[in-house]
């Protein structure tokens, strides 16, 4: 199972009490922040993720709103007495940015920050529970979302079959990945007659920011949570072209032809106080809609 | 009049509902910033300061908790359109890291900003309101105390008393300036028969981050309000020592030695959940001390 929590949800500004864009994406061991505008730490904190938990950072794009809080987060985790290796992917520019940072507070982390610079789609990131793939979005600098799936879980062995056909417990492995058992005598038991099916794998995909760009879908076809950015409404959709953003209608036409299950908006423009009418234009397309509040913890 | 409010007092990361260290010093028509922390930008919107009004900002180290407010400041205040120019002042070090960040964002910002490298003691800033001087504090990395001091006001023309020996409005100037007047006659008629003496200029010194350093006091001799930071208490001292940072009692000792006016005491470690003690502390030797709280604004 996968676990959303939305840290910052505002584009650009932080304004209305919204902050910039920061999620993290749980598995039951570990954690994976996508984006860190500033403010994020103090968001981890309010919303009581554990920093420790944290082995992965995604960053979309090297506008401001969605990486600079990233520094202090990276200071503070030192502070902290980190010493668990931390695996950072964003543009290459990231990396001597930090480094300016560190040298001038003649500062070095405790911990190893392995810096992997994005430069082209695909698996980006495999760490046995999961993998993540890049994709390239359409804004007005090199800016990458994001696909995390769940690596296919192994099935479950049935403790009653395998006693009952005296399978050895040398065996479990092969049935876990689905193998049949051959008997002594040379019978064949069906993997399904030992074992149940596992939990279905999950996935995410994380699209921000980006114009509307309908050849996304073709990258995320079928996903179970999808996150798009809506900066603005309908009736401001050419500011939207023009800023490389999209609306919230444009959000649900690729939740739409990607035939995600769910869809969650955000990266609302400083100019919305309220929130309600990206709901209602969003659901006139694709019902499955929801905002992506700051503090809540979307189940996947 | 000066009046000092403060946005963050917390050392290293923030907690407690603590913010790294920014202040905002304001006269009647502009705002100088001291130092920039995560999340001053948010901090300046809570307390409504307005970012217009701020002409300058000062930033006195390169560690984090002093500065990593400031892209995001800057950029946000492009984004709002800012046209008026901007002067920074800090480590030249500075200078390339918001170059660089500039660039990976491919953003130019719409206003122009003055980088001003602080690399010795002395004036650094004279706008004809007030002058600033950096000084030397004790710190682990090179680090600038700032001294603000109110350029001494024009004396005020008493109408009355021009009127009735008939200076001609051309002479004002002079008078303001403390000239005598001699009439037609060639009588001599002095200066404080004329005018009344202006409000005595303030000042206001910036002590953050250092070590104990008796040296400090002779540079901030009477000072109208002094903040001096105080990150433990006294049974710390020598953590104090080895961070390159002080305690309350050693704020007070500065205050003492410095016959400064009132004392603000700030930059708290994380670990320490209520500030009482650091207020008793500093009460033993020097009264007149306040703790800087957030939000608060101290009239100087």
């Amino acid at each position: 199972m996968l676990a959303l929590t939305i840290l910052g949800n505002n584009s650009a500004l932080p304004s209305n009490g919204r902050n910039p864009t920061a999620q993290v994406l749980q598995t039951q061991s570990t954690a994976y922040l996508v984006d860190c505008g500033e403010g994020t730490q103090q968001q981890i904190a309010k919303y009581k993720i554990r920093t420790s938990k944290i082995s992965h950072i995604f960053i979309s794009h090297l506008h401001g709103d969605h990486y600079f809080g990233l520094i202090g987060l990276l200071t503070s985790m030192g502070l902290l007495g980190r010493t668990a290796d931390l695996h950072l992917f964003a543009a290459p520019a990231l990396e001597k940015i930090i480094q300016l940072q560190l040298e001038a507070a003649d500062t070095e982390l405790p911990y190893p920050l392995y810096f992997h610079p994005i430069v082209q789609e695909g698996v980006i990131c495999n760490d046995g529970k999961i993998t993540v793939e890049s994709f390239a979005v359409n804004h007005r600098i090199t800016c990458w979302g994001f696909l995390f799936k769940e690596i296919k879980n192994p099935r479950k062995i049935d403790p009653e079959r395998v006693k009952s056909f005296e399978v050895p417990a040398a065996y479990y492995e092969q049935l876990q990945k689905g193998s049949d058992y051959k008997t002594r005598k040379g019978d064949i038991i069906l993997n399904d007659q030992l074992t149940v099916a596992a939990t279905p794998p999950k996935s995410y995909a994380f699209c921000a920011d980006t114009k509307f760009h309908p050849a996304l879908a073709t990258k995320i076809k079928e996903v179970d949570l999808l996150y798009h950015e809506s900066t603005y409404l309908k009736d401001l959709e050419q500011r939207a072209e023009a800023r490389y953003h999209s609306t919230a209608e444009q959000a649900a036409k690729i939740a739409l032809l990607a035939g995600a299950k769910k869809l969650l908006i955000g990266h609302f423009s400083s100019k919305y106080e309220n929130l309600t009418g990206f709901l209602e234009e969003a659901k006139t397309l694709f019902e499955q809609t929801e905002i992506a509040r700051e503090g809540v913890c979307f189940k996947i």
